[in-house]
């Protein structure tokens, strides 16, 4: 892509009333736009970088059986009724209107009631069964307080699945090869050193959950880890006793602030029995499907990943995530080499970011590229070219 | 993908209360399901039909000068205020709710307001123009009646393209490109014989705009076509007045109901005034930008796609848009062949739904193969291995 065309511009100055540093920046260097607390719009660099994200989250979701669908937002309070969770005091986030019919309709903060109905058209028997579906989809969330940029939002694309199992056995298999998918993906986005599978409490149908946290000073949660094992314990059940189940001295564990990446819940027969999500059992009696849940914020990932990697100039992107391979920018004297090695490059599959306006000065086209933080950068200048050679940056 | 992988399940009977032809196909089929009036969800064949529309439409988007953005649902009233279409006397189809801070927040049905007052941060003067901004995104529309299935919904992904210009006549040069470019996307997803473009009712901007309209005995509108011309006339502005304007004879025309399956509309500086985004123009002067927009509804391209390319049997996709490019059936005895053909297909790069239900008779997938619909057919059987041959069925 040629600058000259894209339509954003970087700017200086944060603006007003923006607290975090990943907001901060990234609307700075032109990634999203504040729409209104909490709200954020993608435009043309933001929407490569969350695209690159859930490319990687797909691929993952793909390889362990996951099949992706596209939920509606739109929610029929009937469903909700039917596992208690449509009343405030239960589910305290959600955004309710109503239809030109006069009739009450919610927006999806989750998936599981609406997705537990539609399977019962296509789950009968065990021989139907394990199923894994997922989605990229939009949740809205009415949350009181919202400043943390990409952390927390009211409205996000949310990676979502849902497994569906005959037997506990089957359901804890899948669970840890998704717990194996998902520090692949963190690993992937360059997030794995900083992140920790994480005990955290499993509600009220099971024990724990997992959590999967990234260590960031930003962090809204508190975690507490355990280097030698890679694992962590949030401090929700950091007491005596789930120490003493888990097997862990509190002398081995640091606390860190935290930044919750993704969640695997454990959600038994809950939604199945209330929904009426049945199989024929191999010795013919109806049982509810185990089901649970597993949930990653590709935003998420996109705001925590710049809380981590950036300084004082800008953002740090990962290899991965970048927006562009390369961050191309063209001097006087050096736009012909320029010219000829962005078609080059773009021809052999790598992509550029040709930084071609002609009537900016070389620091303004330094500091731009700092902001917007693509790993690599190539400079063709007179002295270059007189060189017969480019300047190469990481 | 493999039959047997495949969480959705065909059915024979269409569901109660879908009166829409695309609807009951699309449901049976597998491709949808229906989470309440207006509103339904897209299964993993369903998504792949739609992914491939929204390929089709993005190509094109590019290739035109389109940047791809993803703005947000949640809307600030303050800025639709500005233009008066908060109101619900201006615009009837507003879903509202509150925010837990007890805010008013409406659910996007278009994006001009915020997108204007997104751009006012990245256009300045003349040489920041001409723009062109486009996304897939989901709109709300709170419509009192949905029952035409996948061509009138409350909740649906739209193209919206938005142009903004200088001049008049850059602005006009666009958006004939602009034409161009939506004949070329009616025409690769199968409905290019049957679309016209067709003179409507321009608003209070414009004397007219330009829809798309496809000839299809269940759409809402009434259109009168000039076959010679290949073009058509929207009933709302068939006068006689309009018509000798257009230089068109009522003899020449033929009533024809038709689906609205894409939109232009000249929007003049009414946005650009109201949200006050404005340009220094050469002259030295401010000077609003002019804007357009451009929709497209690719579930909508689906719905009318299957409304008009259908048998007594199911549905026929047309090759572009079909979920896979083969269906390749395996019978008893053709299990190894059709396993091989599998293998070799896929990595020849085609596409193939492959049914190896072990379980299922003949009569069962060929039932399953002419309710989905797809172009080629593919068949290995004891007789066709023992000929040392598939049977390939268009």
């Amino acid at each position: 892509m040629r600058a000259s065309n894209l339509f954003t511009k970087t700017r200086r100055e944060a603006p007003q009333g923006e607290e975090s540093v990943n907001a901060q920046l990234l609307i700075r260097a032109g990634f999203i736009s504040k729409e209104m607390a909490g709200v954020y719009n993608f435009l043309p660099l933001g929407l490569l970088v969350l695209n690159k994200i859930v490319g990687i989250i797909r691929e993952e979701m793909n390889a362990i059986g996951g099949q992706e669908v596209l939920l509606s937002s739109l929610q029929d309070p009937a469903l909700w009724k039917k596992s208690g969770r449509w009343d405030d005091k239960v589910v305290d986030i959600w955004f309710k209107t109503k239809l030109s019919t006069g009739s009450d309709v919610g927006l999806a903060n989750t998936h599981e009631e609406p997705l537990a109905n539609l399977m019962r058209m296509h789950i009968a028997s065990w021989r139907d069964l394990p199923r894994y579906v997922y989605q990229f989809q939009t949740k809205f969330r009415n949350e009181l307080r919202a400043r943390s940029g990409l952390i927390r939002t009211r409205e996000f694309i949310m990676k979502d699945l849902y497994s569906f199992n005959k037997t506990e056995k089957e359901f804890r298999e899948f669970y840890e090869q998704c717990v194996v998918s998902y520090l692949k993906i963190f690993d992937k986005v360059g997030l794995g050193k900083q992140t920790y599978r994480t005990f955290a409490s499993g509600g009220s149908f099971s024990r724990f959950s997992d959590e999967f946290q990234t260590v960031c000073a930003s962090g809204e949660d508190t975690i507490y880890i355990n280097k030698k094992k890679n694992i962590a314990v949030n401090k929700e059940v950091y007491t005596n006793e789930v120490l003493k189940e888990l097997g862990m001295k509190k002398s081995e564990l640091e606390e860190a602030r935290a930044v919750e990446v993704g969640n695997i819940f454990p959600l038994g027969t809950k939604y199945s029995s209330a929904l009426g999500l049945t199989f024929k059992a191999e010795n013919g009696t109806d049982t509810p499907v185990i089901m649970g849940s597993y949930g990653i914020g590709p935003a998420r990932i996109m705001g925590t990943v710049v809380e981590l990697f950036h300084d004082a100039k800008g953002i740090l992107w990962p290899k991965a995530v970048a927006p562009f391979d390369v961050h191309l920018i063209s001097l006087p004297g050096g736009e012909k080499t320029a010219d000829k090695l962005y078609g080059e490059l773009e021809k052999k599959g790598v992509s550029v970011f040709y930084d071609d306006r002609p009537q900016l000065g070389a620091g303004e086209k330094f500091n731009d590229a700092d902001l917007i933080g693509i790993p690599l950068r190539i400079v063709a200048s007179r002295k270059t070219v007189e060189q017969n050679k480019v300047e190469v940056k990481k």
